[in-house]
């Protein structure tokens, strides 16, 4: 027989193969959180995997630009991109058609896979719009790709799980997307986690009160996005490193420390720098609003906590950014925030929108760390019937008695080592077994 | 604002956008589908939808191998091949490392977006196989890509559903297949179909009687897959012009009008057939064993026939092919075989197999066409508040109190027409509508 064998049967690297135990999991994860988004009024889209190499790589989505799994042209097309190269060369780079390896490179791909679900989503909401209720309020469960190092163990498909609200402009989207989240993640058997909550605007007040140059914010928002991992003594190293200004450096670290030893609730929290950095009132009693509706319906098996340096890596964010921190897990299991501009920015015409997307694959992760198992929704039987008694008719139809009971039939035939056979049933979920004996209507089914 | 008014914000061609409605629909199907599977035994996997390009391309795909998406290798790789060009040209061509463009052509991708899920399952059971029970039972549900033709409405992406049995020599396989698949499309409200039954060893009786040459069945069969396109006179004249002999060509048209004219039951006339052909009786035997099993569970619902022209497509089949036709639609809705050969290539030890797949996209087309509804998992209720009266945080204590009673709640503020407003819910699938007037536990809910 001829092997392929020089072809390796694992899945790509950084690709994962699942097993019907983890498939198992993860379809009882999405379909809680998919119910308990559904009674928050959200209703599930779809939008294909590949998009316009174009509308990937605008913009927006920051380092996820470098990581985009670029999908070949093909036919006509590709020959022509690759008859540009010879051109050039033979022209010496000086031919009308010619083009540098660079562009060439640049014109390979017409499509990517996409790296996250909002960026399809800006483009399913432009062009669907007209057929959408105003307010529009999404469901996506879906995989997405990213060219990542797989050495570092960090998966290059991978399932993100969000929601969206477009046309909300009130803070009743974020209260809404805070709540329906939590409220998942609860269902989903997590307690004791905290949403953290900033905004934008808060954090452009802070950066001004401390004396940093206007047109240099973004950068000061990304050292302090690294505050958790690199410290307040980092950030300020970072900051320096920049040529921001010393003085403006020393004021943030000041203020952060202050902040840091604050004590009162959130609210009062907020209330303070709100004050001292002189935000704009409406959107810090926006912020107050939205943490006192969130707070009143933690009932305690959740926090919610104002978090000043909390910054989210995406610039599309314009106001309230949140993330939920998990006790024990040093990263977020969930995030988003208001990104008013990206609707514009594709069909021109400004739609407030607010997202929140929680880490599916991060969730599964503390799931199995923690050796969950989720309830089975039917009950597993073997039907072992000796094949050597031509009954197949008959088996058939004592398989059937049993589903028609609820019961999920595995029918087997005998093997020769029946005991070695039925020790492996438990490993497929399987509990109770039933050995044929020629009789469809009585059929005895003994626990294993 | 900065518009990208040259990106086009339609899905890309051949691909779609699933919109909250079809979602619904494709959802309770696909539910319908694993629900009945898993009653049959079967487990759900998954797999990655990159594979390596190697793989996809190994053959067996038929002409799927023309339509793959293929995946730009990224980084220094690419640089590598891109850099081969210009050694290549430099050196007119006869440089150690210089690569013609059509080897260069074929080295841009190391990946490929899969085009089946046969391959991917194949690879999926020689790597995992010491961690799966034997027999397999495998649910695949998921997308897979194909650069078809988007001129002639084709999908280039769209939805596969398949059920394979690994480690089952007997017609066990087949019966189960065959039971689960139809009984999920009774589920779907599928009545009156037909399953037509065939086998590739009959099939090279029949071309052996006929007087083929052994070694051109494959293009012998290849003409016969289009009876139903080409008719009798369309299958003699292709295989006249590929130049098999005129004695052979009449046999086959006389030995099908034979067939066609045939009476009595499908079990009679595959008696017949194989004892005219001189079929191996243990072929016909189990062909007869898996027409009567199924048909005896059939009760009326759906028919079983056997197809002495079914050829599909594929070239890896080798035993007992299926298909199911669906009165009125003259393309086949499920389609399926033994395929024992598969496992071998890739691992060096054959498994013998088995699948079954339904033509998902097809299921769906033909439930839009018939204008099915699915009934809603929970019932959808506005509730509306009017914003100026800053009551967001009663507003929101009211949804949880309709949610605690088991409705999915869409909460809208007032807009200034209410009764457009209004007029609108019943395309979200709101029936209901309660008007919020400040008392969280008294909500009066109306029918639209």
């Amino acid at each position: 027989m001829a092997v392929d064998s020089q072809i390796s049967s694992a899945p790509q690297s950084g690709m994962r193969d699942f097993l019907p135990r983890e498939v198992r999991l993860r379809d009882w994860a999405t379909a809680i959180i998919t119910a308990t988004y559904e009674q928050f009024g959200f209703t599930k889209i779809e939008t294909p995997c590949l998009e316009n190499i174009a509308l990937l790589k605008r913009g927006d989505g920051g380092e996820n630009l470098q990581l985009i799994f670029e999908v070949l042209k093909r036919g006509e097309k590709l020959d022509r991109v690759l008859g540009s190269i010879k051109d050039s060369e033979n022209n010496g780079g000086e031919s009308r058609h010619s083009k540098s390896l660079k562009e060439v490179r640049q014109d390979l791909s017409d499509m990517g896979l996409r790296f996250d679900l909002t960026v399809p989503l800006v483009r399913f909401y432009s062009h669907n719009q007209q057929n959408l209720p105003s307010p529009f309020k999404s469901i996506q469960i879906g995989s997405v790709w990213r060219a990542e190092s797989a050495q570092q163990g960090r998966f290059r498909q991978f399932t993100q799980c969000d929601i969206d609200i477009f046309g909300v402009k009130s803070e009743l989207a974020e209260i809404e997307l805070l709540q329906a989240t939590s409220e998942a993640l609860v269902k989903l058997g997590f307690e004791g986690f905290t949403i953290c909550i900033n905004d934008r605007r808060m954090l452009s007040s802070l950066a001004r009160y401390c004396g940093f140059e206007e047109e240099r914010f973004e950068s000061v928002f990304i050292a302090l996005d690294k505050l958790d991992k690199i410290g307040l003594d980092g950030v300020g190293h970072e900051l320096a490193g920049q040529g921001h200004k010393e003085e403006a450096i020393a004021n943030l670290r000041s203020l952060l420390v202050t902040m840091a030893e604050a004590t009162g609730t959130s609210e009062q929290q907020l209330e303070t720098l709100a004050g001292k950095i002189a935000a704009d009132s409406a959107v810090s009693q926006a912020l107050k609003n939205i943490m006192s509706v969130v707070m009143k319906n933690a009932d305690g098996r959740f926090n919610v906590q104002f978090e000043p340096s909390l910054v989210r890596g995406m610039g599309y964010y314009t106001g309230p950014i949140f993330e939920i921190k998990y006790p024990g897990y040093n990263y977020s299991v969930a995030g988003g925030g208001r990104y008013d501009k990206m609707v514009g920015k594709m069909s021109g015409r400004d739609v407030p929108a607010c997202g929140f997307s929680i880490g599916f694959e991060r969730i599964i992760g503390i799931l199995m760390d923690e050796g969950f198992e989720p309830p089975a929704a039917m009950e597993r039987v073997a039907l072992i019937f000796d094949e050597n008694r031509d009954q197949l008719p008959d088996v058939m139809a004592a398989a059937a008695n049993l589903r028609a009971r609820g019961m999920a039939v595995v029918v087997q035939s005998k093997k020769k080592d029946m005991r070695k056979q039925i020790d492996q049933l438990p490993a497929q979920g399987i509990a109770k077994l039933c050995l044929f004996k020629g009789d469809v209507e009585n059929l005895e089914i003994k626990p294993l």
